[in-house]
C-alpha cells in the first residue's frame, strides 16, 4: 500500500443526509485516495447530495440512492442511528471490505454495558471483538490495516484526549474527575425538534445532560486506571464545536511545568494535537471557534498550586475530529496512507 | 370609562401557545385593567402555560384549555393561524362583546385582495368593515369606542410607520419605493421546521420572500397616495425584531432638515415613536437589538442630497409593536385607558 | 417609613456610564419610590445619559455631570471600578445618608483577605463592618435598616444561591465542590478591548479564569460551614446572562426528593427565586436566556443516586439579579418597600 | 512558467496582523506555489504569527518583523490602511517585482473620483493607470502577465458580480438600482472600537453607511453602462460574509428564464460563481453562512413578473472572495498557474 494519489477506494456513505454523513462527504470529496460513488438516504433518495449540504453545489453530481440500492464498494461509511448498522451488519459486511461506522453501536467491548447504556442488547455481540476504536492517539498501531472502525464519540473524544496522557502516566489522584462539556447545536443532528427551534435554542445556555451521559461508558473503557469519571452537558448557541474542561486532582509538588511535561511525552508526535496555553494575548486556552472544520484538538490546562487541582480543556468540531475527521484519520492510517492526508484545512481566524 | 386601577375586563386569549399569543399573555398579565382568565391550546391543554412560555413561571397558575371549552369574556383575543378566526367568528362574536385578532384575517378591506393575497375567498366579508385596522399612529381616533380590532402585520408595521409622515404630507415622488426588511426568527412562529432548526439558522441570513410579500397589499391600503410599493424579506440570526430600510425619492431642494420636520409633524405626539438619528456615536439610528420587549418604533432616516434618495429606516420588536403590542395600545385607546398603560418596559442596554 | 408612592428618594448614580450604572438607571427610572437627579461620568460629562444607554431615549433627560459636580442625594449608588468608592468613602459619606457600592470594595469581612484577593491593602478597612452584603437571600434582616449596603458580585451570586440551602442544612458531603460558570460578554463591562471585539468574540467559548477566580472569596465567606469550593469561568457568546453548575456530593440515601424539600425549606418564601426542574418539555433546567432584564435567579438540579453527586444549577442576568437589581431589592428591604418594588419584569419568550 | 509544485514564489505580507493579511497569509501556507518569507506588523513584530492569527499554530513558525527590516520577494502583499500604500509605494516597487494591494489605493482610474471619496490627492496618480482591478470575472485577460494588482473591495465585488451580466448583456432599464449589503463584522477591521464592542453589536442590526459608501465609485467604474447606483450597508451580527440584494429592472416580457440565461452565458465558465436558485427546500438562494472559509460568489435572483423588478442577490465570505481569495485567484491567473489553486476549501455544513 502506498501513498500514491493514483491509488483511490470507492466509498459508499450510508445515511448521508445526516450531519455525520455529510461531513465525511466533505472530506472525502477533497481526499486523493478516496473516490465516492454512492450515498444512501432513505428520505432524499432520487435528489442530488448538494440539495442537503448546499456547500457542495459544484463539488459533486452525486445523488442519494435509496439503502437497498447500495451496491460494493471499498469502503463503507456507516452514518444511521445508533442500533441501525448493528442490525444489518452482515449485510454491510457482503457489500465491503472495510466497515466504519459513525454511531456508538461498536464501540463498547461489552455487551453488557452496552444494553446498560443503550437500552438494548447489542444485536451482534460475537463481532464487538473486530472493530477498532477510531481514537488514533490511542490505537494507532491496531488501527494500521484495520477493516472494522468505530468511531469515538464526540463528547467522548473530548474527554479523553483531554485526560489520556495524565491518566496514562499515573499523574492524577484517584478523586473524582468532572468533565463539562459545551456543546453545538449539530450535535444533536439534522432533524427539527422543539429544542433545536432557533427561536428556543438561539440564545440558550441549556444543561441538557447534567448526569448519565452515555459517553461516559466509552470514555471510562478507553482511559487507564480506575476513577470516578462524572460528565455533565450543556449545550450552547454555536453551531459546531465542543469545549470540555475536566476538573482533576494531581498531587503535591506536581507543578504547572509537569503537566506540559506529561502532554509533551505523550502527544509529541501527534499530528492533530496541539497544546495551547499561551501566558498573554486573548487566545490563552483552546477555543472551538477557531477549529470548525478542522481535524485539531487543541488541549490546554492551569493549575491551581494550592490545592491540586488542574484545570484541563480540551476543543475539537464535533463533525471533524469528534466524527468525520477523525474516521477520515483513523482509515489513513489503517490504508497505510500519510495520517494528514485529506484533513489539511487549517480552520479560519476570525470566525 | 375610566382608568381607574379597580376597573377589570376579562380576558380569554385563543390560540395561546404560538408566540403571538404568549406575548399577549405576557403583556396582559403586567396590565392592570386586565385579568387573563382563560388561554386556549388544542395541543397544550391541560398543561400550564408556564410549560410553554417558562418566562411566566411564578406569573399565573392558569392552564391551558381546549377552545371547545371557550367561555364569555369581556375581550377575546384571536391568536390563531390565518384563515382560522375568520371561520369561526360568529362563535366568537357570541362569546366577547371586544374581539382582538392578531392573524391577517381582518386586516384588509377589500375581500378580492384578500383572496388575491392568502389564496381563498374571505369566510365573512361582510364583516370586514367592522373592524378597524390595529395601528394606532395612523386609526387612533376610529379605535375610541372599537370592539373589532384586526392587529397590523409586523413587517408592514415597519413598512407604514417609516413611510407614513413623507407619503401623508405629500412629499415623496411618484416613484418606486423599495423596502428592505430584515426579520427575526420568531416571525416564523413558534412550529419547528427544517428553516428554523438552529444548525441551518444560526448564522444564517437568508432572503425568504424577495418579492410577492403579502404584507405589500396591507401597507398599500394603509398608506396615502398611490406608489409602486416593492418588498423584499431577509432573515436573520435574531429571534426578536424587525429592521426596515425604505429607499423612497424626494423633489431637489428638500433637506433634511425637511425629513425631520415631516416627521416631527405627524408623529409629535405619538408615545411609541422615536426619531433616532445621531449625529455620532455608535447608536446614530434605529436598532432592533435595543427593542426587544418593548413597544417603540424606532425611526431614522438619512438622504443622499445628491441624488434626492432617502433611506428611511425603522426598528420594531415584531412580537410587541408588531403584534401583540399595538393590540395593547389599541385596545387601551379603544377602552379609553392611559395609551401606554402596560407597555412601560424601556428596553436593554446591552442586549 | 411606608409604601406610600409619594414618598421618593433622590438618587445619584456615580460612575453612570458603565453596564452596571446604568441597568441601575434603568430600574431606578421604573420605580415608584426613587427619583434620580444625577448621573456622573467623566468621560460623557455634559451628553444626555442617552447617548450612552439609548434604551433610555424617551425615558430621561438627564445629562452626565462630572463627579466633582456630585450634589447631595438621598441615595448614592457607585458603580466605579474596583477599588475606587473605598479611596473617597468620606466624600461619598458627606454626600448622602444610604451609600450602595456595585463594586467588589466592601463586599469581603476581612481586610487581609481583601489585599490577598485584590492585591492592594483596603483604603478603609475600619469601614468594612459597617456593610451589609447585599445577597437579600442571606441577609434579609440585616438589610432592613441598612444604609450601606455591598452589592454581591455576579458570579459569586450565582454560586452562593445555588449552594445555599444545601449548605446551610448541612446535607453536602465535605468533598469538592466545582463550580463552572458560562458568562456573558456584558460582565467584562462597557470597555472595548481586544478580547471584546466582536469578531474575536462571537463565537468563541473562552476560558477566562480557570483558577483563582476573585467571587472565591465572597463565596466561602458567604456560604455556611467549611468546604474546598473551586471556580472555573467560561466566556460564551451571550451578551447577559451567567449559568453556573455546581457539582457536588450528597449521603448515601439522600433522594432527588430530598433536595427538593431542602430547597423549599429555605426559598419557599423568596420572591425571586424559581425552582426548575421539569419532568418533560426543552425547558427543563434553569437558562439564562429567559432572564435577560429580569430579578429572577432559577435554579435547578439532578441527581445521579449511583455516586452521590448532585449538579445544582442557578441562571442570573448578571446586571440584574448579579448587580443593579439586588441592589434595588436590598434597597427595598432597606427602606421598607415591597421587596419586588421596580423589579416586575417578566422576562421574554421567544428570547 | 507553468503549474509545477517545484516552483515557489517567495511572499512579503506587509500590514499581516490585520484580518486581510491574516487571511491573505492563511491561503498562501496551503498554496504549492507560494513560500511565504516575511510577515510585518509594527504593533507584533517579534512576536510569532500565531499568537495573532492562532488558526495557525502548528502551520508555521514565521515571526512578525518591521517594516523597516523588509527584503526582497517575488510577491510583495500590501495589506495596509488606505492611503499607506500609495505614500510608500516606490519603496515597494524596490522590494519586488509583483504587487497585489489589498486596500482601496489603486482601484479607482480617476484620481479626481478618488480625491472626492477618499478625501486625500491621490500619492501616485500617475501610477494608477499601471494597476488592474483585481477582479478575475471582468479583467481575466488583463490579469494575464499581471504584476500591479488592486483588489476590488468586498462590498463593490458583491455588487459588480450580482449586476455585472444584466448590465453587460444591456438588459437591465435605465432606472435606480438599490443595493443593500448585510456585512459582517470583520469588514471593519481587527481593531477594538465602541461600535464592535461584543455587548454593542453581538445582537445589533445596524445601518451603518446608509448613502455615500465609499465603494459605489468602484462599482460605477467596473460596470458597464451609466446608470444611477445606490448603496446601502448594514452591518450584522454574523463575523464574516456579505449578503447583497440588488434591486433592478427589467424589460416587459424578460423572463425568470431569461436572466438564468443571462448570467449562464457570461458566468459558464467561472471557477468560483455558482447559480443558486433552487425552487424547493430551505438553501434556495446564496447564503453567506456556506461560503465562510471560500473563495465562492454564490448569486440568485427572482423576478416580480407584474412590476419588472428582479432582485439580484450575492454573498460572499468578504475576506476570501472579498479580498484575500481573488487576491490569490488574481495571482493564480497572472502567474499561469491552475485558476483554483490554494481555493479548494468548500466551505461548511452546517455552519
Amino acid at each position: 500500500m502506498s501513498g500514491q494519489t493514483s491509488e483511490q477506494l470507492t466509498v459508499a456513505i450510508v445515511g448521508g443526509s445526516g450531519y455525520a454523513g455529510g461531513e465525511f462527504l466533505r472530506l472525502a470529496l477533497g481526499h486523493p485516495h478516496l473516490k465516492v460513488t454512492q450515498v444512501t438516504s432513505e428520505r432524499s433518495a432520487g435528489t442530488p447530495v448538494s440539495m442537503v449540504h448546499p456547500n457542495l453545489r459544484g463539488r459533486t453530481t452525486l445523488k442519494f440512492r435509496k439503502l437497498a440500492e447500495l451496491e460494493e464498494a471499498d469502503v463503507i461509511v456507516l452514518a444511521l442511528p445508533h442500533n441501525s448498522a448493528a442490525k444489518r451488519l452482515s449485510e454491510f459486511e457482503s457489500k465491503g471490505r472495510t466497515l466504519i461506522d459513525l454511531s456508538a453501536d461498536f464501540r463498547l467491548k461489552d455487551p453488557e454495558m452496552y444494553k446498560k447504556v443503550y437500552g438494548e442488547a447489542h444485536p451482534a455481540p460475537e463481532k464487538l471483538g473486530e472493530w477498532i476504536y477510531g481514537n488514533p492517539e490511542i490505537h494507532r498501531e491496531e488501527l494500521v490495516g484495520a477493516t472494522r472502525i468505530a468511531c469515538a464519540g464526540c463528547f467522548a473524544t473530548s474527554v479523553i484526549l483531554a485526560l489520556y496522557p495524565l491518566l496514562k502516566l499515573g499523574v492524577l489522584l484517584p478523586k473524582d474527575i468532572i468533565a463539562t462539556g459545551l456543546v453545538g447545536s449539530s450535535a444533536a443532528g439534522a432533524s427539527p425538534s422543539e429544542s433545536s427551534h432557533h427561536p428556543e435554542r438561539a440564545g440558550s445556555l441549556r444543561v441538557y445532560k447534567p448526569v448519565g451521559h452515555r459517553h461516559t461508558a466509552e470514555a471510562q473503557q478507553e482511559l487507564p486506571g480506575h476513577f470516578p469519571l462524572h460528565l455533565t452537558a450543556i449545550s450552547t448557541p454555536r453551531v459546531r464545536g465542543i469545549l470540555t474542561t475536566a476538573q482533576a486532582w494531581v498531587p503535591d509538588g506536581y507543578s504547572d511545568r509537569d503537566v506540559w511535561s506529561a502532554y509533551r511525552e505523550v502527544y509529541a508526535a501527534e499530528p492533530f494535537i496541539r497544546i495551547v496555553k499561551v501566558a498573554r494575548g486573548i487566545h490563552r486556552y483552546p477555543d472551538p471557534a477557531l477549529l470548525d472544520g478542522t481535524n485539531y484538538c487543541d488541549i490546554g490546562f492551569e493549575m491551581d498550586q494550592d490545592t491540586g487541582r488542574v484545570v484541563l480543556m480540551s476543543a475539537i468540531d464535533n463533525l471533524v475530529k469528534g466524527t468525520a475527521g477523525h474516521a477520515i484519520q483513523s482509515l489513513n492510517i489503517a490504508q497505510g496512507w500519510e495520517e494528514t492526508t485529506g484533513l489539511e484545512f487549517a480552520g479560519l481566524h476570525p470566525a
